[in-house]
């Protein structure tokens, strides 16, 4: 097997290069940015590509290393952040027009732990405005276009992070889940995404969108590059009210291969009538795969996920009105029309419909606690269909579609990350959905991983 | 000292005269039903005596006493419940025409650790209608009237409650507290009243008013019967989300007396221009006494308190009006006009205003737990006026006043108390709040009874 290019080699490759001194942080952040440069015209995964600031980041990791310090796996890694994470220097849009000429002068946590884990930042990814929608199609900064197919989209939010990781733009890139921004471009883009336990990861200096439903979170090629980014940035910040005190273990101790014995359940619901063929065929041959690797497989039905779309649409709707109220009074008309439009929808929210989403979520709560006393993780596909056209994205059924299998787990709370499983006869991604216990991220991990290990799906590439 | 009348006493008097066998469940029993029948009539304490029921409890107390069997320190003590309570065959009106015929089927969890600790239950007492209002004045069921003062209010919205523990028909009895309901009426009828910190205390099967504010709480004629019903229902309960599973220490370890050193705070806001000058002058002396007895007693300010008022309204309002929102449309003529009024206001809410009250939370959580960290305890009156009178007590500046004191507390979900600090001229009693840290129960359990145990004001009794 020939060696793949360095843009597509993954964080531990090019990272043991690094520490070995066969690879300088210099050079390695220079082509990173070139290939970025010459390739995102038609994509626009970047809203800003930060040369001067990742040079400058790249020359003092090399100056590290060749003192003799190692700051860890990700020293010396170019990586981006969806353009809703603070950057001092660095302006920091939200894809808003409102934010446009936003400098911040205190990095988001997460922005931090990575700076001092030894990370490069190339630049900031384009988002859909405010992370408020799915399609990533975005008035101010325009689409972002998905590297398998340009005519369609990479789904959002995190759409632009997605591009760039499945492109080769960065090894790596932070995007944030409200109701499936990180695995829904992941999972259109053929790459990895995590939002982990709700609480596991600081939101702290990240725009919020809806306080009580926000994950941060990594999108990587594979698995064990999440990995690797998570431990770079999970633990207690007191600067994020949901932020947890508990101890995470490394979590590249669950890329032991070790599923043997492991209950895994197919959720029924997520597999019916509405999900197109191909996407239910990857994600059943998937099922059959894991019970290959020694999983126990079962069917298990959950009848009550109908709940799901009310309670996350109230929850979202009622905190991102509030959110947004002042913006909404003073700078109502540089929204763009299609955030604004959910935006007043949220503003018509009555405290009412708000507090019936958030019982209906302790009900979820409360069933799922049941069904993980029953199985160690749940599978599904990410998402019910293949990407489609940006034109298509437009209607109402696309839409209300991209979300529809992601969004229940922003209610719950759980760690939930999407692997490909998979591509269609058209050559577009398909991501297989995994959902397991609270704080319980590394067996998911685990599982996606020796999954991936079996399927090769990882080491197909789009041709950028 | 002549003996206080048997109706007075404590229950830890009675309970150990029961306990040697001195004094049978069923006389005594007997004895307090035949007491409250004789004088509800112009208290209206009670909306239902339970007579055969209550014989019915107390005669197996009695057979289990002479069995050999000790079920504690509440094993044959007639107590009440405020009517939001539910009661196996016993109907729960809420206080209200909508549940005047409801007769539940199953008991509130305190209502069953209550009959397990050997509890009697005399009775359900009357309160402000669904426990939505501070005056007591129930439209469908009277008003109660406040023992020292038939005049005047008892304060609510647990006044019946408070009105039959003053008066001695019955040892104690369990009230709730959204905004002030357990310590208003106990400061305005000169008796204990607490509200432990939320999470402790199951409100499950209690009629619920306010998911985040409602807590569960018991009123008595002195901290030690305080600490000895809390020791009773304090525990772990599936059935109401926010219980908590910590394990709490037996609360009668409070009553040593060991107050030397702790720091007590005085709140500087809770003690401005609008006080009644008699209330501050006895809360100063409570203040004074404290440090007599070894404490460290500083005035602190805190002059964020001026948004407790605003978040507890915005919750309180949101949460009622969606607990509502079924009767609301099928019920809606049978309310009381005051009450139909703020759930109304409820309905109108927004979403943004619901989420602005819980923000504001969030921001006096953060600020009390600095205030804490300088102190252990924080005093100051439990109300700022007197208990007016009924006609009084229906202009918007006595409502106003009402809880003024009291609802931060619910917003904090801090422990706190009224223990009795004096009488007006008048006659009127005078209730000193003492607020603690989260699970800090304990602590001002020690204050307040190491307070009550030099000033005396527990020995003091209405005329009725």
């Amino acid at each position: 097997m020939p060696e793949e290019p360095l843009h597509f080699q993954t964080i531990r490759q090019v990272g043991e290069r690094i520490r070995r001194r066969e690879l300088s942080p210099v050079e390695l952040t220079t082509a990173i940015i070139d290939r970025s440069e010459r390739l995102d015209g038609p994509l626009n995964a970047f809203i800003t590509i930060t040369r001067e600031q990742a040079l400058a980041q790249a020359r003092s990791a090399e100056k590290a290393i060749l003192a003799g310090h190692d700051f860890g796996p990700l020293h010396g890694i170019p990586i981006s952040l969806k353009d809703l994470y603070q950057t001092v220097g660095v302006k920091t849009t939200g894809g808003s027009k409102i934010l446009a000429d936003w400098v911040p002068t205190t990095d988001a946590t997460v922005t931090r732990r990575l700076s001092l884990a030894g990370a490069i930042v190339i630049g900031k990814n384009n988002l859909h405005e405010f992370a408020f929608g799915a399609t990533n199609e975005n008035p101010h900064y325009g689409p972002s276009r998905n590297p398998w197919n340009r005519e369609r989209i990479t789904g959002g939010s995190s759409g632009g992070s997605a591009a760039a990781v499945a492109a080769g733009l960065g090894y790596a890139s932070m995007g944030s889940d409200t109701g499936g921004s990180i695995r829904l471009p992941a999972a259109f883009c053929g790459i990895v995404g995590v939002k982990p336990t709700y609480g596991l990861v600081s939101r702290a200096g990240v725009l919020p969108l809806s306080w009580s439903l926000d994950h941060c979170g990594p999108l990587t090629r594979t698995v064990e590059d999440a990995a690797l980014m998570l431990n770079a940035i999970i633990g207690h910040d007191h600067a994020d009210p949901a932020s947890t005190s508990r101890v995470t273990p490394d979590l590249t101790t669950a890329l032991d291969g070790k599923v043997q014995g492991l209950r895994v359940g197919v959720l029924r619901e997520y597999l019916g009538e509405n999900v197109n063929a191909e996407v239910a065929s990857a994600v059943r041959t998937a099922a059959r795969d894991l019970e290959r690797l020694g999983t126990r497989v079962e069917e298990v039905s959950v009848p009550e996920v109908a709940y799901g779309d009310g309670a996350s649409i109230g929850i979202l709707y009622g905190e991102a009105a509030a959110i947004h109220e002042r913006w909404l009074k003073t700078h109502r008309d540089q929204y763009g029309a299609d955030v604004l439009e959910r935006l007043s929808q949220g503003e018509r929210m009555t405290a009412t419909q708000y507090l019936k989403g958030q019982r209906a979520r302790r009900v979820l709560v409360d069933r799922f606690k049941r069904l993980f006393e029953q199985i160690d993780v749940l599978i599904s596909p990410t998402v019910p269909i293949l990407a489609p056209t940006i034109p298509e994205s437009r209607g109402n059924a696309a839409r209300a579609q991209l979300l529809g299998f992601t969004r229940l787990f922003n209610v719950l709370g759980l760690p939930t990350l999407s692997v490909p499983c998979g591509f269609s006869t058209t050559g577009l991604p398909i991501g297989l959905q995994v959902a397991g216990r609270p704080f319980d991220d590394i067996t998911i991990l685990r599982v996606a991983h020796a999954y991936e290990r079996q399927a090769g799906w990882d080491t197909h590439r789009p041709a950028v």
